[in-house]
């Protein structure tokens, strides 16, 4: 949705005293009663718009919907819980679509220990949506937040970036493990995930931190489907791997002992880059010989 | 949804340790670590089915979608806290319509205590879905189940039934502080509210408590709109009473001597009325001269 709707919206939505963090982070932070806390977040995926139908196969769309959740549960450094799913369904094999769909949704929510606490599932005459609400709790360090990053802190990301059009967009496979171990044993300053594009989302994050990100662009890792989709149109990996978005990786602020400590070590599966710093000067920038310059920002603006 | 996909879906939805209460009641009940209990429920609402864009103003549709899932957090006798709210808007007047929605939501957010925990807004090139996850912690004698109504029991009903397709669907009053008052002055052994008919869910309550329930048709409060319907349609108001769903109503088995007392006292603002009892029997029946005869369950199927 555009800025101004969102910006809109937090303006009339009121504080309230469960909640600890509210709309603008990757998920928010609930004030149980009873002495918990909760981290919540939702993603509702349509047709033609997240997924074609016509091409995906279901299973494919509801591993997605499921996944893109868990990533903003990653992204918080949170522990999945629980999620609730409700769809609505194409009139025309509604019944079959469905358990396809959930087909994709049951062994992720397994691998990740998620009670499927509920859903709605209902038909209609138009395409088909899925909108999953996922819970869970914090680590044993609290949630990692969007506006926490430091200047001085270095910019680390999981994996490779660019050109999951080709098919990474559904096969996310969200950074819940990772995410969770690193915030265990390193000091973490901040986290995001990238669904809209590594160079906008790396600015979203040094915004709410209040300071800039100097991105080193030659560290930047590409995936392979960024190359593929570049040797097609024209465009460069590098460019792809900036503004493509729905990578689904984790972008970290990490105090510089900390990041590198993690480099040397990988300590999880995935790769972890170093791939820029946080700098007091507000915006994106990419170091010059003589100092910085600024970067633009692209990715998907909604 | 149809019941066979329904039932296929609880039948793959593995057990969870958290899942106190799982799929089949009006709302889920989660042990979240820390010590709380959640009540959690969602309900997804569509254009042409749930509400008509071209008729009704995108207010009382937001109002709505809000609405049914705080009265399924009555069903349960639990005090809301927070919700989430995804959307799927139509491309034109996208934010025009989001705004709305909004102002018919965030008042009756406010008048029940809940915080909007976030949301997910996003347009496409269809009709307009709403897609609301409400949580709420149980009142102090516990979530109130379906599964719990004895032989015995009176069966309780708020307000009246009927007719709510000519507007009431869509003003939903949620009996949300009647059923957290009920419960913690009065022992309630389960509770349903009305989304399907009146007879169906009464019939549902019984038959998840593994007994039949005998409405009393004479005693059944009948909604003025239903009167106006039948006058132009030829049912009879009790017809509609029993059959036309959307009442969005309490349903409560209440052991005699308390359903006595809330009869009497008639302790919240709407009308609370004893329209049957629980019978040992599994069914939905009605009394007769001689004993009791078969009444069948109508109403909304999925």
């Amino acid at each position: 949705m555009e800025s101004s709707f969102i910006a809109w919206l937090r303006s009339v939505t009121p504080a309230h005293p469960a909640l600890a963090i509210g709309p603008g982070d990757d998920a928010a932070l609930l004030a149980v009663p009873g002495g918990s806390q909760l981290v919540v977040t939702t993603d509702l995926l349509t047709e033609g718009v997240d997924f074609l139908l016509a091409e995906h196969a279901p299973r494919r769309i509801g591993h997605k919907a499921l996944a893109v959740n868990l990533s903003d549960l990653a992204a918080m450094a949170a522990r999945p819980l629980a999620v609730v799913i409700a769809v609505a369904l194409p009139q025309q094999n509604a019944a079959q679509i469905a358990r396809e769909l959930y087909a994709g949704i049951l062994p992720l929510a397994a691998r990740h220990g998620v009670a499927i606490a509920g859903g709605d599932t209902n038909t209609w005459a138009a395409g088909l949506v899925i909108s999953i609400t996922a819970f869970g709790t914090p680590g044993p360090r609290g949630p990692l937040r969007r506006g926490s990053a430091q200047p001085g802190d270095r910019l680390l990301a999981t994996g490779a970036f660019g050109g999951s059009i080709l098919g990474r967009h559904l096969d996310v496979e969200p950074r819940v493990a990772e995410a969770l171990l690193l915030a265990e044993r390193y000091e973490l300053h901040a986290g995001i995930d990238v669904s809209d594009g590594l160079s906008l989302d790396a600015s979203r994050l040094a915004a709410e931190s209040g300071c800039g990100v100097s991105l080193d662009l030659a560290r930047v890792p590409i995936a392979p489907a960024a190359t593929q989709l570049a040797a097609s149109d024209g465009r460069t990996p590098l460019d792809h791997a900036l503004s493509d978005g729905e990578d689904f990786e984790l972008l970290l602020a990490v105090p510089p002992g900390d990041a590198e400590r993690i480099v040397r070590e990988q300590p999880v599966g995935v790769p972890i880059t170093d791939i820029g710093e946080f700098v007091a000067e507000p915006g994106l920038w990419q170091p010059t010989p003589s100092g910085r310059a600024p970067l633009a920002p692209r990715g998907y603006e909604h």
